[in-house]
């Protein structure tokens, strides 16, 4: 990490409360950035991710954690902001060619936008996001490509890009394994204990163990070797 | 018009309560569509316009008409929404290569974002947004070049696009000058005088008079050779 007061160049980085984006946060503040955390709020019904996001950023050591709120629930079509619709269980088929009933429309490009919205009035031009690839083969806004089409977007869409400070899509953990991600997330001294990942977790965070993300997480820390502390 | 019950091809169309915008709606109806209409309170200070945007979508024959609110003055960083940053008149200079002050970052981003979401779960391909060859010529996120760039992203970025149904940004008025919008809006039985153009307009909605979309918008009904029904 680089020495406080040190004239670090600022980055947005949006934290969601979960394992992945708690890793990329850490990895942004150790590769020398002033990191600024944004979580939006947007009606999911695992809010409890939101407090858990406020804790991780600060104890990450983000300069700043802002919360967003946007009614998503207004749009419907998906899981997590419509309680009529269930979350699926991990072993529950699905079209092989389609996005999971957990799908939010167009949410990342609304998280990344905020992140813009905000880098551009701070003056940063790296937006940190936690997208992975174990994630993208059912997510279609977590694709390489789509991160570069955004980025061309903000370049073109913004005062600062127009002006000459390109923006930087950074998703460092893009290509990884999640047992790649939960040992890099040991390294750098993630409270994995803190981190929800359960899409239908208690009012207290507990997880479900039953939906798609329980069973991602788990394994990742098989993978890993390692035991789950937010299981204890 | 086409006429009640007729299976018409849904479209989302951003209404800000702005001539452009109220034009362009009109003209999506005409043109078939059925239109659902989209209007973001996000903190601007002539907050009248949300009130306008609801009586003209309603005029103009929108099938409905959803308020999503997001408070991007968390963010700063404009005139629009920053009661400390004061509105500039008509007459101040500024840079050529630069937006005004007015420039509110990443907020065409948003719009069309909000304006995806709601188009995925509705089942509709087009979004339909007033942006203008006048107002780009400072705006970035008017130009053409980067509502291509939306509709690229907007298709690599949603379940509907990956699956093959192309979303298509509708710019009607992109070239036109303002002379030539009034004289449309004119044509279509748009109710000029319940459009707000002004960027600082008094709470019940009249102009200043002052501003650059006040000069802007007289510019427009000079050219149209008509009087403005909101200066009465």
């Amino acid at each position: 990490m680089a020495p406080p007061g040190a004239d670090r160049p600022r980055a947005v980085v949006l934290v969601s409360g979960g394992m992945d984006s708690a890793t990329t946060l850490a990895r942004a503040v150790e590769a020398g950035f002033e990191a600024h955390a944004l979580t939006v709020r947007y009606g999911q019904r695992h809010a409890v991710e939101v407090e858990r996001a406020r804790e991780l950023a600060t104890g990450l050591g983000a300069i700043s954690h802002k919360i967003v709120d946007i009614d998503l629930r207004t749009f419907g079509g998906s899981a997590l902001t419509d309680d009529r619709v269930p979350v699926p269980g991990a072993r529950e088929p699905r079209a092989r060619s389609s996005a999971p009933s957990t799908y939010v429309p167009a949410r990342n490009t609304l998280f990344l936008t905020l992140a813009l919205a905000w880098a551009e009035t701070l003056g940063a031009r790296d937006l940190f996001v936690g997208a992975n690839a174990v994630d993208y083969s059912g997510y279609p806004d977590c694709r390489p490509e789509f991160l570069e089409a955004f980025e061309r977007l903000a370049n073109l869409g913004t005062r600062a890009g127009v002006e000459g400070r390109s923006f930087r899509v950074q998703a460092p953990l893009m290509r990884w394994t999640k047992g790649e991600i939960v040992r890099e997330a040991s390294r750098l001294g993630v409270d994995l204990a803190r981190t929800v990942s359960c899409y239908a977790p208690s009012d207290a965070g507990s997880p479900c163990r039953a939906c798609e993300a329980c069973a991602l997480r788990a394994t990742g820390f098989r993978e890993a070797g390692l035991p789950d502390p937010a299981l204890d």
